[in-house]
């Protein structure tokens, strides 16, 4: 493949400037073997629903996150499965929030091979994870029919919370037939991942993991605010929210220029 | 960088088969130097854009596509600007309509490589195209710093009306600032690009291109037809009921699976 463009050559005046880096540092991901090429087109399109929620994390979503951060501290054997795409964007901050919240990391790949398993695996190992599951799976999801029902005894097929963090529809379905409770973080509020999902967060990755380990040591102190937030959430409502502020950001043309 | 997968992977009872079968094909463009590795990133965020838009040309998108093929066919000098992922996802489709409306064809890359400019005229002629400018530039397009201000002196820098499908903003601010007659297919209605062009087609390009060339023949007949066509069109009403039909879609959701 061609040699991919230097990061010098952006420049830092251009108003999607961080955009362009994240993008640059996805495709040099993907000439390692991190990142599946098609991971790529799934970064755009997390890209274009992120544009049109502004680019932030709404309140909407902080309260997903919030409920999110409850659901896991009171499960048992919380799992957070980790692909590609997530390994690339913010393989410390899902360390940080395995650690904080006692979860088990699993390497679970839409387009699975072995050598991508192991590096993404290693990669999540480079920053911080001192154990990942994944690299030999002993069990399957029942309802898939390919590769990605493949997972560990020990971590998702056991688990009683999941987060899912860019999960694709086929998956993220099985995991709830299966009877996980299912956290799910995913831009596009119309997916089937977010229609399937316990909790959807609809936030950027990079944005939601942080903001959650953030949210960590009041929760664990606070039993009744994790009970009340559990029992007044509703997903639908959320992802409702979620599609309200991007129809606001789909009218008036906004002042600061978008590439 | 790992192997692709295969297409038989992909179930046709997918209920993103068409989108599954393009991504495979897009991420195989990569491996050939055809498309960018970030050309990919702008796939995604087209589809997500289209998704919104119901993936179907809208009759606002109909019009504007009429006034872009009338505003071709009244150019002196009309020229089609393609780049990596026009000529992936559309090679043939712009052969044809440069024919129809006798535009000139210029390859012109974000990413510009000698050799992927190289390639993608070699793609476009294997495609049909019997001239395709732009292997040896000869002229600068003011306002640009990077090496996307190269053009020829034959095509874009003397055209009086260019067809950008899939520009990016900085170019089509550019091309208008030069005093261009812009017209762009953007599936971002808020885009700089979508907000700087005087038609912008909010479309995906394999629908696009192939509906224009179908509307050359009656409109190349009638030239009464083009003027009022080109006399009543307001690109900013055009964008706002793309965005409305966008919004329409950020609603309920939807009852057929969508990923």
């Amino acid at each position: 493949m061609n040699t991919s463009p230097l990061f010098v050559q952006i420049s830092k005046d251009h108003p999607r400037y961080r955009s362009l880096v994240v993008r640059e540092m996805m495709a040099k991901r993907v000439e390692e073997g991190i990142v599946a090429p098609t991971g790529l087109i799934a970064h755009g399109r997390g890209e274009a629903f992120d544009y049109l929620l502004g680019e932030r994390t709404t309140e909407n979503a902080r309260r997903a996150e919030m409920v999110a951060v409850a659901m896991l501290l009171d499960a048992i054997r919380p799992v957070i499965s980790v692909n590609g795409n997530t390994a690339a964007l913010c393989s410390k901050e899902v360390v940080g929030l395995a650690e904080a919240t006692r979860a088990k990391i699993e390497v679970n790949l839409f387009h699975r091979t072995e050598e991508r398993v192991q590096k993404v695996c290693s990669f999540m190992e480079d920053a911080g994870a001192k154990e990942v599951l994944g690299r030999s799976p002993d069990a399957l999801l029942p309802g898939i029919a390919s590769d990605r029902a493949r997972c560990t005894r020990e971590g998702i097929y056991s688990a009683d919370v999941v987060l899912v963090p860019l999960e694709d529809g086929d998956r993220a379905e099985a995991l709830v037939k299966f009877g996980k409770k299912v956290i799910a973080i995913d831009l596009n509020p119309l997916s089937r991942t977010a229609r399937a999902a316990h909790v959807t967060i609809v936030d950027e990755v990079t944005r939601a993991v942080p903001n959650m380990t953030t949210m960590v040591p009041e929760l664990r102190r606070n039993g009744d605010r994790r009970l009340a937030l559990l029992n007044s959430f509703d997903n639908q409502l959320n992802l409702e929210g979620a599609m309200e502020a991007m129809r606001a950001n789909l009218s008036a043309p906004q002042s600061e220029g978008k590439e």
